[in-house]
Order: structure tokens, then C-alpha cells, then sequence
């Protein structure tokens, strides 16, 4: 039996768990910095909450609403120069991916000096400046995991940063926040936490622990269907996929994600796919070939999600994405080529070869 | 949704996973003290394997092995005056809980004053020595709780101190240790993990997670009753025990336990009754209090073991458990005067009086 398993963050979950957490709050120091996207943190109310706590706490803040979809690296300077001038005791994160890993590249910067040219070199360790996440979608994972993911410009793709002190602090979660999310967004993030699970069970450094909360949130997702097709999910059920995409970060920050990560970058990067829809893409055509590899546990997540097959997990996907875009062979060639040097390609339980990713593009958007 | 969850050991698991861990040690500080029992840590080959990897990483350390069973006072000032003397930057625990709790304590009172009479007052905060806990029994889950439980002579039973840094920071977990453990400690400490997530379920704290986790070790000890029975376990199905073990520690990190506990104190303060035994003694007829206070959950626990009624059980745990001792109805009145105070009865799912914690002695040993 061979387990691993670390997951340092404070998980607090509940209606008006900001509110509620007052005192963890002020445990965090004077001043605080908000890393926010242009506006959702404003219009979910998960800013106002939390700005009403830190008065209420005696505590002052600057915000940072600059954090673009996809953070550049500029961004994250920009972000720690503020943070630095202002001399903020800590960071809460408010917003979906984009916002939470931004404030962990901008923590780490805050705290340390390094060149950009540096960012995408290996693992942080040492000093970073104390976090709170606060997600407002239920997708990523981030405020559970150590990775900031990065536009890498350089590199054409999104690269992670990743490091044990990148993990938050202190996650607080409440599915009212998502009330306002668009179908398309409620959609996307949805199929980014499932991607999370369904890449994590099938990673090579999956173990006992990750399978059963993987098994738990795909369950959890699978098992509001209806409720993500038809827009009409409840704060409860909010909550659920809330709760599951939280369960997805614990388990890709032990087991990484895998090729459909990997490939789908090279979707948001050209096409501007936004990224849970780049790995719903791709997810199905990525199970069909394991099968064909003979990963037999493939399987076992498709049944865990109520499919027979891979062909079944991609209607199940096509009902949610809606039409898929196009693809040229050139395409094909470049992005296959950028996926196959990525990380998380060495997760995969069976070693792909640059044909087989060319392979799953192709019939991912049908280009026979 | 209401989620509570912090867990922020890091925990590895496998075989030969200290001799695996060399780099992780390596980072923990020049200089370190083991703390064990008096003899467990050789006689089961762990003692050895640190040894050797903090001599290939150039480390050095010196042995605390005067750890007792349900370490008193005492001995955690003496651990802790050793540790200053000898400048130990960090601990190794090495044992069953009582090395594993003492070593908590030690690291807190190698770094903060605290008097003897305040131990008990409340939850500590601040700085402790660094910590990695290794585990050679399969029953108390220490590596992953922040509670030490220390004999509290002035209450006449047992107490915990906790506190968020009390948690380990490494747990290395191979069920290799546990091969040489005789037929009688294997069942008291499986017993013990039994209760750990039995308690955890029926919390009132309670939650997805919590469940997620108490259910898996369930199915896991209960799955290995046969070989428990028979003392026939392999060294993989020790494993399972360990895993199902480090799981309950998790799970009461987040839960406490509940009246078994405190009612199992004092057959341990006053008889010396192994932990895990008290609690396992006490078990099936706490089951049965709360099923006729209409908790329903608690059929869910049993049917999660497999079993239809309380009584079923009970059975269950007499196998393991054989001949109960005797109990006067003035031992009765003392041990049921003693648990109503102790803090974790405020876990119970529902209020218990103290008539219906004498009525569970009574009946746990018999008496009408």
C-alpha cells in the first residue's frame, strides 16, 4: 500500500462561512491585499463579505483587481510590487482560478526575490506571504493545491508553478457565491473539477486515498447532471460542486494532472478556449485511447460515472460543450508537439507517444 | 453543506518508506531526538531504520526511550528538559501513542514555558520543535491528530492537550513494524482504530469528509476480522490496519471522539485496561443508547460493519475481546461521575445524562 498525501489548507465550508470566520481572519495580521479579477469578486458579494469582516475585525486592505483570465507573468509582478508597497500581512483570494493562483505567484514574490525568467524552473520552497482563498466558481481546485498556474509566453502554453508553501492557509467555501455564474461558466468549471478527478484516478501517482475522494466527486458531479444541463442547479447542489471541485484540488495536488491538461493548454492558448471546456474536449478521446492501451482502470471511472464506454463519456460531454471547434492538421502538428513536452505527460499511466496526443486532437474535433 | 477539515501532516506510506524518506529527514535539522517506549522502537526494527538514515544523512541524535504507557506529566517535562539540553532541532517519535503523544507534548514544552498545572487549560498555540512520527501499532491514528493524551491525576483520568501545531509534521507509516506485535495488542489497537472512526461517524461534528474517510477505514478493519480472529494477519493486511488507523486519526482530528472515550478513561485510570480494549468494551452498548435516542445514523455505522442491531456487535467485539471484567456499582458511580465532565461528551449526537452512561458500564460488564 503506497500512500502520499499532504494538504496543508484549512478547509472551511458552509452558508456565510466568511462571515463565520471572523477570527480565523484576524489571526492573519493588520493589513490585508484582495487579488481579485475585474469584477466577479465584486458582483458574487464575496467582496463585500469580506471587506465587512476586516472592518468589522479592525483590519485595513488594499485590493488588486487586475488579474486577468489566464494570469501573465506581469501581472503576478505587478501584483507582489503592490503588495510589498503596501505592505499588506496577508493575501485573500478572491475569484475563480485565474485570481487564486495569481495571489499564490504574487505571495511568493511578495516575499521573495526572483527573476522572471526564473518562474517556471523547478519547485519554491521558503517564505511566502500568508493566504486565503476565497473560490467564486467551482472548477479549479486552486485554494487547496500548491500550483499557480501561468501564461509562459516563452513556452507558448501554461506552465505551473508549484512549491509546499503555495498551498492557502485557509480556504472558505459557500455555493451561494456561484449563484450568479453564467451556464457557460457554471458548465466549463463543472467539467474542469471533473477533469481534476477523472485525471487524478487515472495518474500513475494515484493511490488509496486520492481513488476515494476522486470516486467521491465524480459521483457528486456526475450526479447533477441534469441540473448543470438544464441551468438550474440549486445553492444546495451549488454547493455540491462546489464541495466536489474542492475534493478535485486535494487530489491533483498529490497526483498531478495528466495529457488531457497537458494538450488543453495548447486550446486556451492559440484559440483562447476557455479551460475547463479545452479538457472537456479532449477527456473522452483521452479515455478511449488508455482503453486501447489496455489501462483497464479506465473502466472503473467510466462506471463510477455511469458510462459503458469512452463513445458514451463523450455524449455525455457533447450534451454540456455544446458544438466543437475546428481543427488543421498543421494545428495539430504544433500543439501535439508543444503537449507532448509539458510535465504532467509523465503522470500518464501509459507512456503516450507525440502520435497518440495527434491522435486524440484529431478525433477530439473530428479531422479524420 | 458544512465542511470542516485540517489535516496538515504530511503522510507517506509503503515499504521501507523511512529508509525512503532519507531527503525529507535530511531537512528536519541537524540534530534529533527519538522518543519510544522502552523497548518496542528496537524490538521492531524502526529504531534501527532511523538510526541508520540519520547516520547516512549526517545526523545526529540522542534516545528519550522512557515513554510508559499513558505517559503521566512527568515524563513529558523530562522528554522536554532532555530535548533543550541536548539541543535536538527536531523530534522522531517512534511507538504506539504513547511515544507518539508524549512526543507532542515534548515538542511543545522544549519551546515554551508552560507550568505543570496549566497543561490541561486549553488550547495552545505558538512555537514547537519540529516533528515526524512513525507509528508501530495500528490503533491510536497520533500521527495525524493534533491531541496528546496524558494521564491527568488531579481529574483521576485522561486528558488531552491540543492545539493545531501539535500535529505531526511527517508520518511515516509501514506495516512492517507491526509484524512481531503479539495477538493481544493487535486486537486492543485495531479495536482502538475501530472506535476512533465509530466515534467519528456518530460526532456531532461530523461531516462528508469526515464520513468519507470513517467509512473506508470500516469497511477496512472490519474486512480484516478474520485474520484478527485468528492472528494469521500478513503484512499487508497489516498495512490496511494502518492505513484504516492513520484514516481514524484523521477523522477524530476533525470530529473528537465521544463518550466511549471518555467513559473508556477511567478503565484505564483505575483497572489499567489497555485503551483500545476500554473503548471496544464500551462500544456496542454506546451504539445501543443511541439507537433507543433515535440516532438513526447509528444503524448506518453498523450496517457499514456488517452487522443488523447493536447486539450484533457486541458479538462481534466478544470474539476479539474475550472475558469482560467485573464492575461494582460504586466503580459505576465514580467512573460515570468522572466521564459526564470530560470534554469530548459534548461530541455526542445527542445529550447524554449521566444515568445513561451508568446504564452503559452496567451493561457492558453485566450488571442488571
Amino acid at each position: 500500500m503506497e500512500i502520499s498525501f499532504y494538504l496543508p489548507t484549512q478547509v472551511r465550508m458552509g452558508r456565510n462561512i466568511v462571515e463565520r470566520s471572523a477570527q480565523a481572519l484576524a489571526g492573519f495580521g493588520k493589513r490585508a491585499m484582495l487579488v481579485t479579477g475585474r469584477s466577479s469578486a465584486v458582483k458574487c458579494g464575496a467582496q463585500a463579505d469580506v471587506t465587512a469582516i476586516l472592518e468589522k475585525n479592525g483590519q485595513t486592505w488594499v485590493v488588486f483587481d487586475q488579474v486577468m483570465s489566464n494570469p501573465t507573468v506581469d501581472c503576478v509582478y505587478a501584483g507582489a510590487e503592490l503588495a510589498r508597497r503596501e505592505g499588506a500581512d496577508f493575501l485573500i483570494a478572491i475569484g475563480g482560478g485565474s485570481p487564486m493562483d495569481a495571489a499564490k505567484a504574487i505571495a511568493l514574490l511578495a516575499r521573495q526575490e526572483i527573476a522572471p525568467g526564473d518562474l517556471f524552473k523547478g519547485e519554491f520552497t521558503g517564505d511566502v506571504l500568508p493566504m486565503v482563498h476565497i473560490p467564486t466558481t467551482a472548477g479549479t481546485g486552486s485554494e487547496v493545491t500548491q500550483y499557480a498556474i501561468l501564461t509562459n509566453d516563452a513556452a507558448q502554453t501554461k506552465t505551473s508553478l508549484s512549491g509546499p508553501m503555495l498551498f492557502s492557509d485557509l480556504a472558505l467555501l459557500d455555493g451561494k457565491y456561484m449563484m450568479g455564474l453564467s451556464h457557460r461558466t457554471t458548465v466549463n468549471t463543472a467539467v474542469d473539477a471533473l477533469s481534476h478527478v477523472v485525471e487524478g484516478m487515472l495518474s500513475v501517482k494515484a493511490n488509496p486515498t486520492t481513488d476515494l475522494l476522486a470516486a467521491d466527486a465524480i459521483r457528486r458531479i456526475t450526479g447533477n447532471y441534469q441540473g448543470l444541463l438544464s441551468d438550474t442547479l440549486t445553492v444546495e447542489q451549488r454547493d455540491e460542486l462546489l464541495y466536489a471541485s474542492m475534493l478535485g484540488g486535494a487530489v491533483i495536488a498529490q497526483t498531478g494532472t495528466t495529457a488531457v491538461h497537458s494538450m488543453g493548454y495548447s486550446l486556451t492558448y492559440f484559440w483562447g478556449t476557455d479551460h475547463g471546456r479545452a479538457n472537456g474536449l479532449l477527456m473522452a478521446e483521452f479515455a478511449q485511447v488508455l482503453l486501447q492501451r489496455g489501462y483497464d482502470k479506465t473502466r472503473e471511472v467510466l462506471r463510477l460515472m455511469g458510462m459503458d464506454s469512452p463513445a458514451a463519456f463523450r455524449t455525455w460531454l457533447d450534451a454540456l460543450l455544446g458544438e466543437r471547434e475546428t481543427i488543421t492538421d498543421a494545428e495539430v502538428e504544433k500543439f501535439s508537439s508543444i503537449a507532448i513536452q509539458a510535465k504532467n505527460i509523465a503522470n500518464c499511466p501509459v507512456v503516450l507517444t507525440k502520435e497518440e496526443l495527434a491522435g486524440v486532437y484529431r478525433k477530439s474535433f473530428g479531422l479524420a
